[in-house]
């Protein structure tokens, strides 16, 4: 039973060598310049093995990508789930799980949100789909904390929602795991600002354009 | 006068031809895939001619991100000396200014995003310090709003900061001018969520982590 199991695993185990060793070389050499032969050279195997589990770069690339998602899925998942929750609670669990994904994945979604654009036309196409699954929900949660009184009814719940996206994002520009603040009190801090940003955006007075 | 004015003007006239050019050769082929040639054949002139104002496609690039750190400082000084306004005003019409600026040149910031860590060394170095202007001047706003008792003493301004950064560059992902919604009330909601990010991150009460 074990043995069998371990059998069963193998390929996957393998699967995830190889996704390990094409995140590593596309971070640090750029996807545009590195190349297949690069990605066998980290695994130590020949270019010809890696033929095995793909046909492209490109493969490699989106593949990459399709593992990024279905984990960010989960994250969407879990989050919509907790319907006993108020619509704005279940925003704030699920901005803590992407911005956790991103503080712990920041090779992954650099490649993913440099490079996502250079995916053939029906993978972009499948990508552009799959967040546009993340954007009707938090629209979604954001206009019902609007007929709850708890957003400002006049502002425009997709314009929230992008720059929702633009904060969780963005961690990958700017954060290090190396850089000595502490990830949690991150993770906190960067929630909250999305959270107040979202509550609190009706009530700020801006001064007059100079 | 009058000529000798116009005759002055001609050579800066053409050079923004040059950038207008670049500009929008690298926004539609990626810079890494267009060419000088791509650049000549879009100003209409041979590539020898464009080597009197370049010597290599770095230079191009090079020459758009300084002429838009040469806009961006622009903005950031002109908030700055508002020295009778309160430091988060300051930072409100700092935050307004670089959000129209972006929303107004979307191939320009998009270039600049993507490309920038393509420039070599003691260039990129360069553009490094640049930025560094900004990041210590919105880490000293809201420090100073801190010890006003407008922020919460207790969360990190540098985390804060990269966070308002966020908001306003993640701008040239998802805001399109033919995308219908008012470019103006664009500008006003980011504005407000940056602020109100900054404001009321310490009051927001986050839900257990599930």
């Amino acid at each position: 039973m074990r043995a069998a199991r371990a059998a069963a695993d193998r390929p996957r185990r393998r699967d995830q060598e190889v996704l390990r060793a094409a995140t590593k070389v596309f971070h640090e050499r750029g996807y545009a310049d590195a190349t297949v032969q690069d990605v066998a050279d980290e695994l130590g195997i020949l270019k010809g093995s890696l033929y095995y589990y793909i046909k492209t770069k490109e493969d490699l690339l989106f593949w990459l990508v399709e593992e990024a998602h279905a984990s960010v899925e989960t994250i969407l998942h879990d989050a919509a789930a907790l319907d006993t929750l108020a619509p704005l609670d279940r925003l704030a669990v699920y901005v803590r799980g992407l911005v956790e994904f991103n503080v712990d994945n920041i090779p992954r979604v650099s490649i993913y949100y440099h490079d996502v654009g250079r995916l053939s036309g029906p993978r972009r196409r499948d990508v552009y789909r799959r967040r546009r699954d993340h954007e009707v929900w938090v629209v979604d949660m954001i206009r019902l904390a609007q007929t709850r009184g708890e957003v400002d009814a006049g502002l425009d719940p997709a314009v929230l929602a992008n720059c929702l996206f633009g904060t969780q994002i963005w961690l990958y520009r700017w954060y290090r795991p190396t850089s000595g603040g502490s990830r949690d009190a991150v993770v906190d801090h960067v929630t909250r600002y999305a959270l107040a940003g979202i509550t609190g955006a009706g009530g700020v007075d801006l001064p007059p354009a100079p």
